[in-house]
């Protein structure tokens, strides 16, 4: 894969950012207003990706901040029971809660999320609370951008990186560009070209590569150029429905083709995509592989109704691939 | 009742504070951290009150801030079906979220909430909001507390007060203590002071009386001594099962005993005593029967799931007090 | 004068509110960008008035909060050198700075002032650093309206105005506008009506008094007709040059004519003015003759350097007024 | 130098940071309590450097933003007069204030800054308002450590590196270590690690190194170990009286001595230490030169009143060296 790993390392993954709670309208294609009951699952992109690898049977851990209250136990005790090493997993003790989201699905093409995201335990996670040995004990710390989008999350998250790149981990950096936390595109722009810029695997939607640089409708190949002339070995660039490009340092292209499914909702896609891309990269398989597995993964996650619970396990995705070889599905 | 009310007024009541979103477990009688369903009801103290008195017949207004997403307009919605006249309810324009109220029932005696209340909507109603011509149409202005607890909800409901001394409007002040949305006790206790000194009629639990007065165990006759030099005509002082006390001007005391009943969960109490009570001194009942009113209105919700919907028709609480009249009943 | 003190209370006044510093431009007549020296002073309303009613030979409290640093140091000393009793002057121990106002004096017509109050330590006045016990010491409690502008202060003043009307201590409401230090004229109508309304005595300029009503060019018989309905006994309005009107409770008007003066700048006049009248009435002079001390005290301060140093004695304003028995001055 | 510059480029500098006000003691020698009149100076350290290395003669350009009063006024004129390019100078336009720096100089060992730093103007720079059209016209980017200590601010000085390395600028970091802006020395770490990680030059004291490595006394040869990993060429760290010194990613190690001389304040020698360094690097000369520039610069402004306004001619520098070909002075 062009990104030597460090196979000593006792945990596969390590992932930094925000570990929240879902509600999912439990009686949906209709408008939330209509929607009387909400069902609680474990949410948030570097979470979501946590329990994926974890379900994949890899070995993740997770750096993040809970809420000292009834939805903070309740994350920590599923990410747990799903797998995940929590022992880095700090509480809140100034009294922030746990970020929400309340999924609305009008049809499986009309999703839109209500986010509660002020304050939140999450966006509170202190960069001494980063752990240089801890990191150490990874191959791989995953950065998701929602962390770097309020301090001291953000220096905590930064920390995270360079303490990765002097001890030998790799960094992938998940864009995962959530606006109603920004400040400002242009506030984006500088940490998301920051932390590119320093990790060795970038992966995000063309839409949140066109926040990064701050422009509209790049070209891939600008944004590979301008990667390239730093840290990043690999690059993948989702394009929804017409499938994903991986790219790689030494010039190679791969296309991965999106899977076509019934859709129950659009969310979690790109956690799940992430989660098995890097699960058979971790395992050395090659690019092409890992693109049908993130396909995969994500065509199975859309059509559940959770992110989380939601993640498959191997078995489901290798049935999923041989069931589609020839097959196309929508991907986000 | 020592409170002459303006009867050529259109309005009965407009309450004046918060209308939120509770999310009640649907499975009930464990630690929340088990409950995986919410369901969705609106909620906050005078929101509930207003809906309570639309229930028993009269018309209630409602001055407020809702946010402009799904939750606000179910608010809406949920209120105006009610029968509230909402015209005055306006939508916040700076990305608030509504408040919300996790309920936790671990058993009947064992309730607590898990708030989201950071910079919610309801807390940005703005004085200029506030219309003098509106407040002059009601017979009662109510104000809760919780308005109180940051500006410019603050300054809003400081401004409604002082519009209704100057029409003629009779005040009831909710002390509604909340106490995760101030500051300090020191700062509830000048506004409290404030405020109650300026109605006609304050209702609370001996322990927001407490807060109001910055000090514990203070003895009702202190309490009321002191209002009665300013303002209050009226003066309602809870006790939970030991029933309430209603102390007038005038010196009169009366004793309201509380009804006996099944208790789901405790939330809702204290807004559907206050509705009956309100209804019965509206309707120039005298005020004996008053106190028979809130506490039978408040036996009734906390038998039910919810704090809003579970509001009871007059026929529900003169049946209940028809069959209660022997009875001593648990009220909060 | 229509407001009977206790003679027995050990201090003549308590001023709450800010104590802050002055640098006054030392080359002056040209706009502040070409000066390049400034005198160092006292300043601030209250403190000015503080300073001024000692140096008439009464006894001045102080209720305020000072930085703990060397401009904290120096305000404490000068007034307490200057006769203030400094007890309840309290350190803030949070890190705020004193506020700071650079005077520009372009011509004696055009002053103006750049102000430093973003978080200034006189703000963080808390309502748990006011004393009952101090408060019950003095005959008035002087309210300056900048201490109204924000929590804590805000609740500060509040609680002292509930506390000296609870020992039927008088309270004196200088209104003392600053624009820049509220969120909206709303805001200040809000705090400026309650704390009017609930004062026996209300100093003020014509434009203050606008604010407070949240309304434009209203005559002046509207203002007191609606103090006169709560507890003002005595409202003076300010109208500049022409001179001020003192209203009492009891129907009587009387008129002060503004002294003609060499003016080198027109600040320290309004406060000026409130020690010397506020002086006149303690000390049993008619209201007639306190108007007279008012506008003399503030023609010998516009013709000085600063606002607290000028401060005149008793001999100087009544020499003043001999001198100028038949003329009229300008008085802000 | 090791470091090759763009010599087509049209200005020598950009510096990018605060511009500010310096209160300096006019009475001296004193407590600040003491002292009564103040003179104004612009100050801050990239405001004195841009001044500095104008009086040497070359061409200084400054990103920053000033306050819409007389004090932003007042620093614009003055660098403009003093030949830095403020074409790149904005001005904000939401209230912020210039900050200011009160000097006490109580002896000349004993200086102490009353630092209003508060929400000031310079912090609000946005990182729109950094032009990469601008940055490129310059052979050198000037970053001060101070600007990274808030957002907005640290984000343009962040987008700033990134446009100067984009464009073959080279950037210095100046550490510029001040304790009162930051949250955290853990916050600093990350900020002061990242920058250095990415320019060719960096200066500071020892002390603001270990502020750079959460940590105390770290030996020079580990703090040059670990910069010369990354971009870094020339790294000159500070040690007061006993002199500076020099490292190269080469390998060679140049030490700098502080000459003595008649110390009036310590304050700005700093900032005339680098300005007089880079002046030499940019003509051309060699470290050891550069050194005895920085030194001699440093000396001349300890023995003034001021730290803009004494900035030293080329001709004095020279001078003063020539004189003092053997001795050892001060150098902060």
């Amino acid at each position: 894969m062009g990104v030597d790993l460090n196979l000593q390392a006792e945990l596969d993954i390590i992932a930094i950012g925000r570990a929240c709670i879902d509600l999912n309208a439990v009686e949906y294609n209709r408008p939330m207003e209509e929607t009387m009951t909400f069902r609680k699952y474990v949410g948030g992109s570097p979470a979501n990706i946590a329990i994926g690898i974890s379900r994949l049977g890899l070995k993740a851990g997770f750096i993040g901040k809970l809420s000292d209250d009834q939805h903070g136990r309740f994350i920590q005790q599923y990410m747990a029971d799903a797998g995940v090493d929590t022992s880095h997993m700090v509480i809140d003790h100034e009294g922030h809660k746990t970020g929400l989201a309340f999924t609305e699905i009008k049809s499986p093409e009309e999703c839109s999320i209500l986010m509660y995201r002020d304050e939140v335990a999450d966006l509170f996670l202190y960069p001494s609370e980063v752990s240089e040995a801890y990191i150490k004990r990874s191959k791989i710390l995953l950065v998701s951008g929602t962390a770097l989008a309020k301090s001291p999350s953000r220096e905590a998250a930064l920390k995270a990186v360079q303490l990765a790149k002097k001890n030998n981990v790799k960094v992938v950096f998940e864009l995962d560009y959530r606006p109603y936390t920004w400040e400002s595109e242009a506030e984006t722009s500088v940490y998301y070209t920051l932390v590119a810029q320093q990790s060795d695997i970038v992966i995000g939607t063309r839409d949140e590569y066109d926040v990064m640089e701050n422009r509209q409708n790049t070209k891939n190949e600008k944004t590979v150029n301008h990667l390239f002339q730093y840290s990043p070995e690999l690059v993948v660039i989702k394009h929804g429905v017409e499938g994903s490009y991986a790219y790689t340092k030494s010039g190679k292209i791969y296309r991965g083709k999106a899977y076509k499914t019934k859709v129950l909702k659009t969310f979690g896609a790109g956690d799940s995509y992430a989660s098995a891309f890097l699960y058979a990269l971790i395992k050395g398989k090659d690019i092409e592989t890992a693109l049908k597995y993130g396909s995969a993964s994500a065509a199975i996650v859309v059509s559940r109704h959770s992110s989380s619970e939601a993640m498959p396990t191997v078995q489901e995705i290798e049935k999923f691939i041989s069931e589609r070889s020839e097959e196309k599905v929508v991907n986000r």
